[in-house]
């Protein structure tokens, strides 16, 4: 039997997917249900950006990830929010981004091995094998354990997979480079008053974009974009410890 | 006994509680476990600012819609995903947006009639009745199910109490200014190849900037920066569409 082509063919198939599901089970801690799910989360957009209808050009891992990126998000900010009581929205939404961000997913994706499940197409070069394959394909991989295994299934990858193992939480929260700060410090130190002026610009799309002006002695030193008040600042004042050679 | 001003005060208390409770259960569609969450989540940090602690200062809404507006970007974006099954990660974003940004969130807090819960410290001026006080406390109060009841309870809040009866995804999507769509059906009425050219670059607090080119049969003919690819995508299509003159 085994001579017939045809079943050497379903019998690697098979085998493929033997591994593939087993490969599954021990990144998630799951036996994988819906096997197809898994598999859209590997298929980088490079592999199916020659399909020319609609649904081909869909099987790829990005509507995934848009879904997994707002689950892992959930589960990172239910997890901050019990972590820290007594720290404020700002803190948590910093915290948040400095542990769901590209490099930080993609370091995550690695250390899970997830960049021998990816699927690229070979004949892309650089561009598909960016840094943030292996992280978007992380997240696209939180989204199919949420629609394969459920919300609870989800959240405990998460925890148990991925935050507990692999973020140190602690050591973020004393690393945060709080340029706000060491700005205040220097200008106690030299006698200087320090002041924000901040301006908040509606973009399409709901979004706002916040400009700060760090203002030392009625002058502005220093200016900074970003999608929060917080992240403005933070940024104006990097800049503003940059001009003063801080 | 009921002249003793102590029992009165207790009884309005409890009187208030009762209703309180009733509110809550009316608008979610739930009795309440633990009302505290909930009072918290009608708590606006102006009725707070005063207080000098930390733990005083946490005890305003900020952190619950910290936590509630990613559950509700969760529901919305699996409630998205399944509605639209055809649709590309881009449109998914966008139509997100559309439905949760500050103006709709706002909107249907009225609708529930949340401003009539919400705690606003009554010294304070137009700042405190901004817009988006219902919004955020909306938010927060998807926050508050989702810590009490856990995550299907919030969804099914979310999807029957808040998407199906007062989002009208239909006519959401036909208002979609959609420069990407367009963009695409002249190229196809033109026999033109469309594609986009992205490039990331991380800037300080977390933000990604993002450049995309239109690069219509190999040469690029513009390009457009956004905080996120979808935005630099439509801009650059924007552009595109003008610089052609469509």
């Amino acid at each position: 039997m085994s001579r017939l082509p045809l079943f050497g063919f379903f019998r690697r198939m098979l085998g493929q997917d033997k591994a593939f599901r087993q490969a599954i089970a021990t990144v998630t801690g799951r036996t994988p249900q819906n096997v197809r799910l898994y598999h859209l989360a590997f298929t980088h957009s490079s592999v199916v950006k020659q399909q020319t209808t609609e649904a081909g050009r869909n099987q790829s891992n990005e509507r995934l990830e848009f879904l997994g990126d707002a689950v892992l998000g959930t589960v990172v900010a239910e997890y901050l929010f019990r972590k820290f009581p007594y720290e404020q929205e700002g803190f948590l939404t910093e915290m948040r981004s400095r542990i769901v961000n590209r490099e930080s997913l993609n370091a995550l994706a690695l250390k899970l091995g997830l960049d021998k499940l990816v699927q690229l197409d070979p004949g892309q070069g650089r561009a598909a094998r960016s840094r943030s394959v292996n992280g978007n394909a992380l997240e696209a991989l939180v989204g199919a354990v949420y629609l394969d295994q459920g919300y609870k299934a989800a959240r405990k990858f998460v925890l148990s997979r991925l935050v507990k193992p692999f973020v140190d939480v602690k050591s973020l929260t004393e690393t945060t480079a709080n340029f706000k700060s060491k700005l205040i410090e220097w200008a106690q130190r030299h006698g200087k008053a320090i002041r924000y002026e901040l301006n908040g610009e509606a973009r399409p799309g709901g979004v706002m974009e916040f400009t700060a002006s760090v203002v030392l002695d009625d002058e502005v030193v220093a200016t900074g974009m970003g999608l929060s008040k917080k992240q403005a600042e933070q940024l104006a004042a990097e800049r503003a410890l940059a001009t003063l050679g801080v």
